[in-house]
C-alpha cells in the first residue's frame, strides 16, 4: 500500500517503537473477520455479539451521542461518563460569579440537587440500516443542485417515515463520499442533568497550554444523568421525570491499564478527510487553515480584552473561548502536520500514479478518467465565493443577534411550506431544538462583545474585492457618513438600539409570527437579516450545486482508489458510531526523546505553579504528599495513574468516549489526541498518532479521595 | 549521608533510571583504592599507572590546559582536540568579513596554512607536589590581610624557586578552602595554531537555544596544534618553530559509545562550591545570580543593537556575546536549579544539624563552634561594598579602554617594586601574557560599543546609595553640566577624544614607561584610571582581608563536615587537573519523558530550519539522505551518532576535555552539561546531572565525509 509506504519513509528519522498501531474507524454493523481476529490477537476477550449485534445487547448500546461529543452509561440509573470539556457548556450555563462550578467543580449527592444541563441531549442507538438504494434511486443520472435535491428529498422522506408515530430520532448518513447511505435510529433523551464535575484545576489542568500535548495530567471527566418521563418516553426537563434505565452499562475498571494492554473506543467521531483529493488538500493547507487561524485569533482577542475588564463577560464567553482556542490550535497543528508530512506532495504524487493506473486500462479510463478533472473544476468554481462564504458561516455562529434573527426570519419563511419541502434544519422534528437554542442565547451573550464580532465580520467583507463583497452590508452602510469604520460603528449602534432580540421572551414571541407579521415588527435585526437573505440563499444554492456535483464523483474516486490499492477500507468519520482499537503505547516525538504511555499524579505536582492553568488544588497536592492513593495506586509505580496513550484512531466527536479493555470494562474516557496526530484527520501516522485518555483509577481516585463523592461511587459498577 | 538523602527525596517524582551516577572530581595524585575498584567494576581496563603516575607516562599527560578550557593531544605532532567553543576566540580573531571562519569553518591541510591562535597557550602537566606545610607555615596564628599576605608571599616564593632557571610554569592551588596546597608544574606552549574547525552550523549547531539542552546535535570540536622552538623549548610564535611532540597522545575510537559504557574525563574543571555555607548560598541565590543576569542582559542588549547595524561589530563582539550569553543562561539556570532543589533550605537545615552535632561535644565545640558565626560575620561586612565591587570587576573586563589603562597604570607602579613584592599578575613571569593581552585588545574592540559599556557602568554607580558609589566617577562628573546622563556622555566623549590607547603601538609604548613618564603623557584614560586607583586599591585590600579571614575558617568548616558526615571527600574544583568517571546513561527530565543517551545525525536534520542556529549545511543533509555514513555508523541504528550523555561530573573549564573509554581511547570531547545540572556547581544530583559530549565517530565523520580533511585524519591514531 503506497499510503503506508510513505508513512514508513516519514518515520525513518524517529526511533521505531514497533507499536502495532491500528488505523481505522470501523463500522459496527460491518465487522471484518480478519479485523476481529487481529483484535483478539491484541487481547480482546469479548465475542463480536458482546460488542454489537443488531437488536442485541452488546456494549455498544451503552454508548450515547451527546451532540459533538460522546458519553457512556456507567450505572443502571442513566449515569453518563463523559469529558469535562464535553459537559463544559452545561457547567458554564449553570455557573455564576457566586456559584462558579467551572472553578470549584460540582457534585450533586442526590437527585434533587442535580442541575439541568442546558442545551444537552443524549441519543441512544437503537438500530442501523443500509438505505443506499432507497436514497440514490432518484438521484441516478442527475447533476448539480438537482442531484443534491433528489438525495435530500429521499433522505427527508425516509426519515419522516421512520420517525412517524415512534419515539425515535433518525439520522441518515453518507459513507465513502456518497457511495453508501445508512439510517441510524436513536432514542433521544432530552432531559440531561449535571451530576459531577471536578474543578477546572483538575478537569482542565494544563488548559490551553497542555491542550493537544503529552505528557498530560488532565482529569478530563464529568458525570451527567439521563432522565425520561415516568412511562419511559422521551420528555423535556420536568421534575416528574425519572432516571433513564439503559439496557447496558459499562463497569468501571479498578485495574486500569498497563503498557501494551489492548484498548478499544466506541464513539461518534465527527469528520475525517482521509480520501480527499490533492486540490482539497491544497485548499485546506493554503487557504482554509491559515484563514481560520487568523480569524479565530482576532475573535479571541476581542473576547480576551472584554473578559479582562469584566469577569462576568469572561464566564459568559468561556465556552466560545474554549472552542475557538481549541480549533485554532487544531488548525495550527494541522498546518504544521501537513507541512512536516509533505501531505500535499504525497497527494499529488498519489493522484499522478492513480491517473497512470486509470489510463493504463480502457475500461478503467472510461469509469474513472473524468473524476479528478471534475473535482478540480468544481473547486475552481467554488473559489470565487469562498471568502464570502466564511463570513456567512461564522457571523451566524459568533454574532448572537445575527444568529437569532436568522433563525426567526428563516423559520417565518419555512413554516409556510409543507414539512417535507423545508430545509432539514426547519422541519417539524427540528423545531424543539431550534427553540431551545433560541431560548439559551443569553447564556453566551454580551452586547459589547456581540457588537465587536459583528463589526469584525462587516470589516472582513469590506476588505474583499468589490465583486466578492456582501452587497447587503454595502447597501446598509451607504446611508451613513464618515470613513468606513465610522459607518460600520453607526450601523451597529442603530442595529442594537432597534432590536428586541436580546430578550428571550421577545425572541420566542417573534418565533411564532408569520413572515408578514414579523416584518411589521420593525425590528432592526430582523430587517438586517431580511436584507442579507437573498445573498444567503444564493450562496446556499451554490453550495447545493457543489455538493450535488461532488457527491457524484467522490464515491467514484474512493472506489477507484480502493480498486487500485486493495486491502481493507473504512469510511471517513461522519458522526456515526464507530469502533477503533489499539494498545497502550508510548512514542518518540523527536530524536532521543521517548514518551512513556502513562502519566502519574506526581507529574501533575511537578507542573504545579499555583497559577492557572497549572494550579493544582492544594488538597490534591496533600493527598500526593501523604501517598494517600488508596486502592487506586498503579501496580508498577507508587503513584496514581492520571492519563495514558493508546494507538486508537479517534477524532473530534470521540471526546468523552469510553475507552474499554479486552473484557469490556471502562478503563477511562478518551479526551484528546497528541500534537503529532493533529493532522490525522487527513493522514494517519501509525508511529506518531496517539489518543489521550484519562485513566479509570484517576477518575475513581478523584471521586473518592478528593471529592468524597461516595453516593456516585456507590452507584458505579467497579470491578 | 544527608546530602544524598535530600537528593533521594528530590527525585521521588521522577522515573528512577537506576543509573550509577558517580559524583566527584577526583585528584589524580591521591587515588582512592575503593574508587578505583568501582571504576573497574564499571568497565575500566587500565591500571592506575596507565592513567597517572608521578613521573610516569599515563594518559593524563596527554591532557592540556588551554586556559579556561581543556584539550588533549591526539597525534605525535602536537595536534590538540578541543571544543569549537574553546577555540572560538582564535577563530574569531582570525576571521574577517571576507574570511569568515566562524561561518565557513577552517581547515589547514598543511603546516604553512595553519593560523596563529591568538591569545592561546597550552600547558602540559609535568608534576604535582603537596606544599601545604610550606605555604601555611608563616600564616599560622595570623588573621585577615596579614594571613592573606603570609600565604601569598609563601606561594610567590615557592613559585619563583620552582620556576627559576627551568622552562616551566608553576601554579600553587588551594584545596578544601585552604586546608591543603599543591604545586602543579607545567610546560607552557606559547605557539598554538588553528588546524581545523567545522562551520558554526555544525560546531555551534543549535546556538544559544540548544545551549545546556538535551537532546543536542552539536559538533562542538576543533583541532589546534602546539609548536615549540626547534630545540624543544617553549617559544613565542615563530615560523621556525616545530610541532611539539607529546610523550603521550590519545587514540581516537572508531567504536564510540553505547548505552551503559564506562566513561572517564580528565580535565581542568574551574570552580565548584559544593561545600559552601548557607550564607554564601543565600548571597548567590538572592544577589549574585539575579544581579549578573540583569547586568549581562543589559550588556548583551548593547552589543546586539550595535551588531544589527554593523556585521563587522557583530564579528568583533562574537566572543563577548557568546561568553555573556552562556554565563547568563548559566546563572538563570542556577537560580532555577537552586529554587527547584530548595538548596538554600537544605543548607540551612544542614548547618542546623551540624551545629547541634558540634555543640553536643565539648572538644568539637571548641574546634568548630565559631566557624559558622565567623563566616556569617565576614559576609555581612563584605555586603557594604559588594555592589561597588561588581562594577569594579566587570568594567575592567568589558570596557577595553579601562582594561588597557588599568594594566598600563598598575604596571607602572608595580614595576618599581621587587618582583617578589608585586601583585602576582604583575610578576616577571606574567608580563609576557600581560603584553600579549594588551596587544590583542583591538580584536574585540569597537569604540561605539566600548563607550556604551563605560556609560552603563558609570550609571550603575550613580544608581547606588551615595556612600557606596565610586567617588572617582562623581568627582570627574562634577565639572560637567546638565542632567546625570548628559554629564556622563560629556565625560565619555572627552575620555575617548583624549586617549591613544586604542592604538596597539601606543599601548605597547606606554607599557614600557615609568609611572612618572606615563603621567606626563596626559592620556585621558590613564588619568581616568589613576583617579580611580585609590578606590580600586581600597577594595582590593578589603578583598584580601576577607580572603585571609575566610581562608582561616573554611577549611575548618569542611573538616568539621567531613568528620560529621564520614565517607569519601573530594575537593571543590579549582582549575587543577581532575578525573571524573561514570557511564553512558540517559535520564528522565519530567514525568513520562525519557531521554535516550545518544543522538543521531537524523535528529540534527529534524531540527533543521535552514535558519541560524538550526541551519544544517546542505552537504550534511545530503550525506544523511544518502545514508553515506561510511564506517562511522552506530552499531545499534542506521545513522551516525552525534552527541551522548554520561554521568561524569564536570563543570566549566572541562570544556574540550577528552572523554575516554575503559581502554584509554578518546571517545569524544565533553562540551556541556544538561539544563538540570546547571546548579551542579553547588549540588550534584545523581539522577539528573549529565555531561554532554560529541562522539568520536561524529568528529571523524565530519572530518572525512563533510570536510574531506584527509591529512588530519591520516595524522590521528584511529582504532
Amino acid at each position: 500500500m503506497k499510503y503506508r509506504a510513505f508513512v514508513a519513509i516519514l518515520v525513518i528519522m524517529l526511533l521505531s517503537t514497533a507499536a502495532p498501531a491500528e488505523e481505522g474507524m470501523w463500522q459496527l454493523d460491518k465487522f471484518d473477520a480478519e479485523l476481529f481476529a487481529r483484535m483478539q490477537e491484541l487481547g480482546l476477550e469479548l465475542s463480536q455479539e458482546e460488542i454489537f449485534s443488531p437488536g442485541g445487547e452488546g456494549i455498544a448500546y451503552a454508548i450515547v451521542n451527546l451532540g459533538g461529543g460522546t458519553g457512556s452509561f456507567v450505572s443502571d440509573y442513566g449515569l453518563i461518563l463523559t469529558n469535562h470539556h464535553v459537559a463544559f457548556g452545561a457547567l458554564q450555563r449553570a455557573s455564576s460569579e457566586e456559584n462558579n462550578y467551572i472553578k470549584d467543580g460540582f457534585y450533586a449527592d442526590r437527585s434533587e440537587v442535580e442541575i439541568q444541563a442546558h442545551g444537552y441531549e443524549a441519543r441512544v442507538l437503537i438500530s442501523i440500516e443500509d438505505v443506499s438504494d432507497k436514497v440514490l434511486k432518484k438521484a441516478k443520472g442527475k447533476k448539480g443542485a438537482k442531484r443534491y435535491e433528489a438525495i435530500e428529498d429521499a433522505v427527508k422522506k425516509l426519515t419522516a417515515e421512520a420517525e412517524e408515530g415512534v419515539d425515535v430520532r433518525v439520522t441518515i448518513a453518507s459513507f465513502f463520499g456518497g457511495m453508501q447511505y445508512k439510517m441510524f435510529t436513536y432514542f433521544t433523551i432530552k432531559d440531561v442533568r449535571l451530576v459531577y464535575a471536578p474543578p477546572a484545576s483538575i478537569g482542565n489542568y494544563g488548559g490551553d497550554i497542555d491542550n493537544w500535548m503529552w505528557p498530560r495530567h488532565t482529569g478530563d471527566f464529568s458525570f451527567l444523568r439521563a432522565y425520561v418521563a415516568p412511562d419511559g418516553s422521551s420528555a423535556d426537563y420536568s421534575e416528574n421525570n425519572v432516571p433513564y434505565e439503559p439496557a447496558v452499562h459499562l463497569p468501571m475498571s479498578l485495574e486500569g491499564v498497563e503498557k501494551d494492554d489492548f484498548t478499544m473506543i466506541i464513539g461518534f467521531p465527527g469528520a475525517t478527510q482521509r480520501y480527499r483529493s490533492a486540490i482539497s488538500t491544497e485548499w485546506s493547507q493554503n487557504w482554509r487553515f491559515p484563514g481560520r487561524v487568523k480569524l479565530f485569533g482576532e475573535l479571541l482577542d476581542i473576547m480576551n480584552k472584554a473578559g479582562e475588564k469584566d469577569p462576568g463577560v469572561k464566564i459568559k464567553m468561556a465556552r466560545f473561548d474554549q472552542m475557538l482556542n481549541n480549533s485554532m490550535k487544531n488548525y495550527q497543528g494541522q498546518m504544521e502536520g501537513f507541512q512536516k508530512a509533505g501531505l500535499l506532495e504525497m497527494k499529488i504524487n498519489e493522484e499522478k500514479e492513480f491517473t497512470e493506473w486509470v489510463n493504463a486500462d480502457k475500461k478503467r479510463k472510461k469509469k474513472y478518467g473524468n473524476v479528478l478533472p471534475t473535482i478540480s473544476k468544481l473547486y475552481e468554481e467554488q473559489a470565487a465565493y469562498r471568502d464570502k462564504n466564511v463570513i456567512g458561516r461564522f457571523i451566524g455562529f459568533m454574532n448572537q443577534m445575527t444568529s437569532a434573527s436568522g433563525t426567526i426570519y428563516r423559520w417565518s419563511l419555512e413554516k409556510e411550506k409543507d414539512d417535507m419541502d423545508r430545509q432539514p434544519a426547519f422541519m417539524e422534528r427540528s423545531i424543539p431544538r431550534l427553540k431551545r437554542r433560541l431560548q439559551m442565547i443569553d447564556m453566551g451573550y454580551d452586547e459589547g462583545v456581540d457588537k465587536q464580532f459583528l463589526r469584525h465580520f462587516i470589516l472582513m467583507s469590506r476588505d474583499l474585492p468589490e465583486v466578492e463583497r456582501i452587497k447587503g452590508f454595502d447597501e446598509m452602510l451607504a446611508k451613513y457618513s464618515g470613513n468606513d469604520e465610522e459607518k460600520v460603528d453607526a450601523l451597529i449602534e442603530d442595529l442594537y438600539a432597534g432590536t428586541k432580540l436580546d430578550n428571550a421572551d421577545e425572541r420566542m414571541r417573534m418565533f411564532d409570527l408569520s413572515n408578514e407579521e414579523l416584518m411589521k415588527e420593525g425590528d432592526t435585526f430582523i430587517e438586517f437579516f431580511a436584507k442579507l437573505y437573498p445573498e444567503v440563499k444564493e450562496m446556499e444554492d451554490l453550495d447545493d450545486e457543489f455538493a450535488g456535483n461532488i457527491s457524484a464523483v467522490r464515491p467514484l474516486l474512493i472506489e477507484g482508489m480502493k480498486e487500485w490499492k486493495g486491502g481493507a477500507f473504512y469510511p471517513d468519520a461522519n458522526g456515526t458510531i464507530r469502533l477503533t482499537y489499539g494498545t497502550v503505547t508510548g512514542y518518540s516525538p523527536a530524536d532521543a526523546v521517548n514518551y512513556s504511555c502513562i502519566t502519574r499524579l506526581g507529574g501533575a505536582i511537578e507542573k504545579n505553579t499555583g497559577e492557572e492553568p497549572f494550579d493544582c488544588p492544594e488538597k490534591l497536592v496533600k493527598l500526593w504528599e501523604k501517598k494517600d492513593f488508596g486502592k487506586y495506586e498503579h501496580g508498577c509505580f507508587v503513584d496514581v495513574p492520571v492519563d495514558f496513550l493508546s494507538t486508537c484512531d479517534i477524532t473530534g466527536g470521540n471526546s468523552g468516549s469510553p475507552i474499554i479493555n479486552g473484557k469490556g470494562e471502562c478503563i477511562g474516557a478518551a479526551f484528546d489526541g497528541n500534537w503529532e496526530s493533529i493532522s490525522a484527520d487527513y493522514l494517519f501516522n501509525a508511529e506518531l498518532n496517539r489518543c489521550i485518555s484519562v485513566e479509570s483509577r484517576y477518575i475513581l481516585f478523584v471521586l473518592d479521595k478528593f471529592s468524597g463523592a461516595y453516593e456516585l461511587l456507590g452507584e458505579l459498577t467497579i470491578q
